[in-house]
């Protein structure tokens, strides 16, 4: 490894954007790639590194390569064919997936790199873009336990917390159980603050006297008080929910997993997408239940 | 109010029995009535205090009464009728129902004493047995503003928590809110967790990762080892769960409250009854989803 080691970041979204700073800032000498190239130029004014035109380009040289883009088919975009990353990379070096897509993919992603002497960890991410920008989000890594290690240091300038789950896979899987927690999650809470609302409590008192408690959650800590005010203008979009959604229930045929209330949440997500649009955060369940049929 | 007050307790269940020695404890003269003698004369033999062989007998000069029995028609049975509290009690005394029991009886307890001059607050607590061995429950109030900080120094002889939410009937819909929240919460933990399990996590690193971020609850922090373990022979019972849950869809139907994953989990419960009885712990939950058809 060189003194300063060179990375590449593709993928500069509302995540992106502020993990790729941090990596510059930490001292790692940033190539970025994205899609729509304003963003990368924008990038490069604001942090300095450099941009390249494709993600193969970004890829030469580097010895950490970080993905974090939409789905399973922008990764394969990004990373097969004559311009994707895989043409860049030297043996030794290391493809980091951040991007929440299927444990499939990081499994083939991880046989591809494996056959090329590249290390691979799918590495998905929850904090949202708080954490992207404060540099505190939880990484949940799957992968070789030496190429965690090795790469711990670039993973640490955005993240408070970076575990190794287990084998290749395990990190998607891990991200799964947290979207699934979270489905359950924020309808329990929208059922029972509407509950309430309907009963005329007045709901500060009520959340201050039963946060600390058994109900007590971090969606009631954080978005409770926006949610009684059917404010979700912000945070994790419903559409990024059910695409998460997806990938948990493809997985669960294949397991046999039962998920009776998450997939009512997510047909009600569903709904939220009919009536409010793809945009809103996740906690914008509570909004079906004013008018509920 | 004299130098010692004179308080009485009814009902020494598992959560009456620390409670009532909580106030002989911090100075309150208690004398205690319950429906099975021996548990009040073991209650005296451990910590002092007086017995009475009727809820009436126990009231009599007593400034405050304190109930803590099974469900809606235990509390009329203790308070009603020519044996009933309210034939002890003096005006400008005060009864306090820790009973989870439905708004409507607290709306009725209200009026009744209110056409006596005594005070009443509902008042149904959460933090299970060990809150009330511990003195550190939540309490939540509804009722007269004077009455309740008339009543504090003795609630606080068991809490850590004591608030007043709103007018009599206010306290048993919060701890209706609470109940709400805790269903949808565990079930979603429930699916998570199985999900983990049939996909080969080690769900101890996967709960160290996720427990501080979004998907984090008291029920994750404080129910997740267990339930991986298959252990619920503590804590909540699921029969009371499902007395809590239907005094929810009582009062639900009154208001127009859409309650879809609260109703689908009180399916879910009543499937655990019929499988493994009454008295484990509401996070038995997940053990359906081991066998889910």
């Amino acid at each position: 490894m060189n003194a300063v080691s060179k990375v590449a970041f593709i993928g500069l979204g509302a995540m992106g954007f502020p993990m790729a700073a941090h990596l510059q800032r930490s001292g790692f000498d940033t190539t970025v790639y994205n899609r729509t190239t304003s963003k990368a130029t924008e990038w490069v004014a604001q942090h300095g590194g450099s941009m390249a035109s494709s993600p193969r380009k970004a890829a030469i040289n580097s010895d950490y390569v970080f993905i974090c883009v939409g789905a399973d088919r922008d990764v394969r975009d990004v990373v097969n064919g004559p311009s994707g990353v895989l043409e860049g990379m030297r043996a030794g070096s290391v493809l980091i997936d951040h991007t929440t897509a299927s444990a499939d993919l990081a499994r083939e992603l991880g046989q591809i790199c494996s056959e090329k002497s590249i290390g691979f960890l799918d590495a998905p991410v929850s904090g949202g873009q708080a954490g992207a920008e404060n540099g505190n989000l939880t990484i949940m890594c799957g992968g070789d336990a030496a190429v965690f290690h090795n790469s711990r240091s670039a993973l640490q300038s955005y993240s408070q917390q970076c575990t190794l789950i287990g084998p290749t896979g395990s990190g998607q899987l891990t991200k799964m159980v947290n979207q699934i927690c979270i489905a359950g999650l924020i309808q329990g809470l929208s059922e029972g603050l509407e509950f309430g609302r309907r009963s005329g409590l007045d709901l500060e008192l009520v959340l201050e006297t039963i946060s600390k408690g058994a109900a007590g959650s971090w969606q009631m800590e954080n978005r409770a008080r926006t949610m009684t005010k059917d404010e979700f203008d912000f945070g994790f979009a419903v559409d990024w929910m059910r695409k998460d959604l997806g990938i948990v229930f493809s997985e669960a045929t294949r397991t046999g997993s039962p998920l009776p209330i998450t997939k009512m949440v997510d047909e009600l997500y569903k709904k939220v997408q009919q009536r409010q649009g793809n945009r809103l955060d996740t906690s914008s369940l509570i909004s079906l239940l004013r008018n509920y049929d």
